[in-house]
């Protein structure tokens, strides 16, 4: 792979970048923007359990229960073959499935513990499992919002700014799906022009929509091409994900079933997310809502199993609730914040790497945004979240993506990735050198251990403003979301697009232009 | 104590309210304010370890070499003779003391694990150790603010209103200080006009400053009166708490002292907590700030223990770090949560009570407040600490004490509170007849289960919006600090004083009267 790196280096650019760690190193040349460097995160603490093994194993019992006795939906004739092969209980005339609990552990066991998901550049490629953990751009909002520009429906030229944002920060490790529906692209080919967007203006991995084959196969080769692999290597090297929602209570529907079936056969990874909010499509009690999200991620876990046994999957936990005087959905809630940290102890019973989320209910990038956040972003971390979507951006739970909630975001994300690293604790540390130095009495400003760590003593914040008063005052007291407005704004004047091999390029353009003359997604 | 609590009852009461926990009830009977009813919190889960056992142990070690080797400036010549009587090495002609890590691990050993302190009120009583945790609100601060009055001087109006509105939110359950220094009260008497208001308009459990011996002595007299317990039972029963700061590095100030010796003689508690600002008066290193801070806890706290052994402490983590480009101390930084999450595995160690804090360096209240703040409140909630100083209304590193941010900060402590209420798991929660109703595609609004929970399903909150984007922005497009503003006025505006039996009321106002004419503090 050393070779192919290379290889392409010494191709033609466009835009003259050279990779991707060299955004920092040049922005740090020319006094621009200033971040932590790209690094792949694991979280060395143990994870806090809000459940008793007593209590994760009823939730256990209670899923398997409702998938041996009241079953799900599968809505798709294929999965229905394959289900009933395999000797589930197909119920004739309908699309119901019940399953045996033996099948779904055998089904789930087949699973693989961690995967590698491989990026365009290989510096970005991430390792899903253990207590890795990545973070996504925010995806699927319907609407964008900026200070300057109000919100506005999604358009493909705030999703490629969004985009060059995302390949900007260096803490989003990935794309989780379109940041923002770009709605002004025609609908049957709108999924060519955005996928080849991660490729041309990114070089971090990123997700294709189980939305029919047709989009999901494009993806997927769009996703090979960037690469510059072989078919047969992409079987071995997962280069793309999905996320697959179920339609919650107990059913999932045909095109996403479509887009697990394409995906399990070429061993690329899908994340399988219940869409379970208590009191609306799952019970009003969290273990009620655990029970039915892990029966319906177990299900759908174990249908990709019996598509291609060791395909990647992750367990995705999504369960919040609603507010119960207006049927609001309600995110980053106490409830919110338990479900996500049962729902790693859950994935973890399974041996399966999980997906949470970074999210928050409110209508303004305020207080409320970021706190709401915040208790999501804790639990998603010291859940052992391996996959974080949406980890920068999402507001209105989920209905807008914002420019500034990306920055305050990657603030909330760097900060907590400083956290992840361990205290050192060695003899050098602990600094009995500089105490003697001091003494009793005096400061620490000027002292020889203190010089010496000048530079890279604390972590250096992208938005928070330490002045005192008075200067921040005469600076314009400006709010966080004010500075993160700004600085949004130097990201997209600073960004330059990464190296891309012209042949790469070519055979892209070519792909994308014989799939529009054929209609694109027509079919669909 | 059930006798006491009947016979006041029976008693006059000025401002005709009804104790306590009454304050909601009557809130909610006329549509008022809705929150949480009072609760005794404690953390079920497992804390979050940052330092392996061996990290541990060496930061504990090398405290020891401090205090052995180096020393600690104790100001105050009653001290030295304390200290010198018990054994350990003071200079002659300094006040430099040297401890044999023997005196200070048998001194130290005699500190209670956990004390309860009483409030005025006996509902209010408070448990400190193990895994309770209360919060306290903002404290010390010298400037307050609002979003009408803006950013003013500490004054004693503004002071009786965040007194009021700790009183009035339930998850405010003591005060830890003068929320802003009453600056327009005089010097010599400020202190006993400050301390008796925390009895006329409060009944939860409050703090003294160690600022001399006088101010101490008179807050003591001031909670004994507020309580009405005899000077024996004051001594059984600890009734006020007081915060004692070292002047780090590696000293302990005279005024702080004489508070120490007071409140230890009369066995009521104080929180030992080094202001250890990594770079500036610690190390620049985590490790380093966490060894010294650890050194100077333990050598106070041994000190509390040699004035009157088993007199009640907690063990303070205030590390945080500075901004090194501009010596600013920033808070709620990656590195503030790790050393409030090893301070909290210290205390442990020793087997002591803990007090971590909800702080943050913003200069409004933005976004930034409130992650900085989720940042601490996190690491203090899962580092079990039992007492969270600042835990509403900390602004700007603790120079402004901000209205709009108690509401704040009381809904991020509301989330948590009800985030420590472990999930329910039984077979009424796991809800498989709901499951059973519902089934695959439908969905829960009108399920039994649900109509069953619909009041009290799931956290309800006091500040976020969750009303979708358009009814938020018919309503008026409010921020959540917008909101506060409103939230706090419309407490001050339901405030009713708690009941204070008359005789009470008259002993205090004549010891006020009394020590005023005596001229307060002013041999101080």
């Amino acid at each position: 792979m050393e070779q192919d790196r290379d290889s392409r280096r010494n191709r033609r650019r466009r835009g003259g970048a050279d990779g991707d760690a060299g955004t920092l190193e040049r922005s740090r040349a020319r006094g621009g923007f200033q971040q932590l460097p790209w690094r792949n995160l694991a979280n060395p603490y143990s994870p806090i359990e809000v459940v008793s093994a007593d209590g994760l194993e009823a939730i256990h019992q209670t899923s398997l229960e409702i998938l041996e006795e009241i079953g799900m939906d599968f809505l798709h004739p294929e999965a229905l073959e394959i289900l009933k092969a395999a000797g589930a209980e197909v119920t004739p005339g309908s699309e119901r499935v019940r399953f045996d609990r033996g099948l779904i552990e055998t089904a789930v066991g087949k699973a693989p513990s961690d995967f590698k998901l491989h990026a365009r550049n290989p510096k970005h490629d991430l390792t899903f499992g253990g207590n890795n953990i990545a973070f996504c751009e925010v995806a699927s909002a319907p609407n964008v919002s900026d200070i300057s520009g109000g919100r506005r429906v999604g358009n493909f030229k705030d999703y490629c700014d969004l985009l060059r944002l995302g390949q900007q920060l260096n803490i989003i490790h990935l794309f989780g799906g379109y940041p923002v529906e770009p709605v002004d692209l025609p609908p049957a080919t709108r999924h060519l022009d955005a996928v080849a967007a991660f490729v041309t203006l990114t070089d971090k991995a990123f997700h294709g929509y189980s939305l029919g084959r047709q989009r999901i196969v494009d993806a997927i080769e769009i996703a090979r091409i960037g690469r510059g692999i072989s078919h047969d290597r992409l079987l071995r090297e997962p280069s793309i994900f999905t996320v697959v929602n179920t339609s919650s209570p107990l059913r999932l529907d045909g095109p996403m079933i479509e887009g697990l079936i394409e995906m399990a056969k070429l061993n690329q990874p899908a994340a399988i997310t219940p869409f379970t909010l208590s009191g609306a499509m799952a019970p009003a009690t969290i273990a009620g809502a655990l029970a039915q999200q892990n029966a319906e991620a177990l299900a759908a876990i174990a249908f990709v199993q019996l598509v291609n046994p060791g395909a990647p999957v992750l367990y995705g936990g999504f369960t919040s609730n609603v507010d119960m005087k207006s049927g609001a959905p309600a995110f980053g809630t106490p409830e919110y914040s338990r479900a996500a940290l049962a729902g790693g102890q859950l994935a973890r019973r399974y041996g399966l790497p999980y997906r949470s989320s970074n999210v928050n209910a409110a209508n303004v990038v305020d207080a409320q945004a970021a706190y709401e956040s915040q208790m999501s972003i804790w639990a998603a971390v010291m859940g052992h979240g391996n996959m974080m979507m949406h980890g920068a951006g999402w507001m209105e739970g989920g209905l807008t993506a914002s420019f500034e909630k990306v920055i305050l975001d990657a603030e909330m994300l760097q900060g907590m990735a400083e956290f992840l690293q361990p205290i050192e604790v060695n003899a050098d540390s602990l600094a009995m050198e500089a105490v003697r130095e001091v003494g009793p009495g005096g400061h620490y400003f000027g002292a020889q251990h203190t010089l010496a760590r000048y530079e890279n003593a604390f972590y250096s914040p992208i938005l928070s403003d330490w002045r005192n008063f008075q200067s921040w005052e005469e600076a314009g007291a400006l709010t966080a979301t004010e500075r993160a407005h700004q600085i949004y704004k130097q990201l997209l004047t600073e960004y330059e697009p990464p190296a891309l091999d012209a042949a790469i390029a070519d055979e892209l353009e070519a792909f994308i232009a014989k799939r529009k003359e054929e209609g694109g997604a027509k079919a669909d």
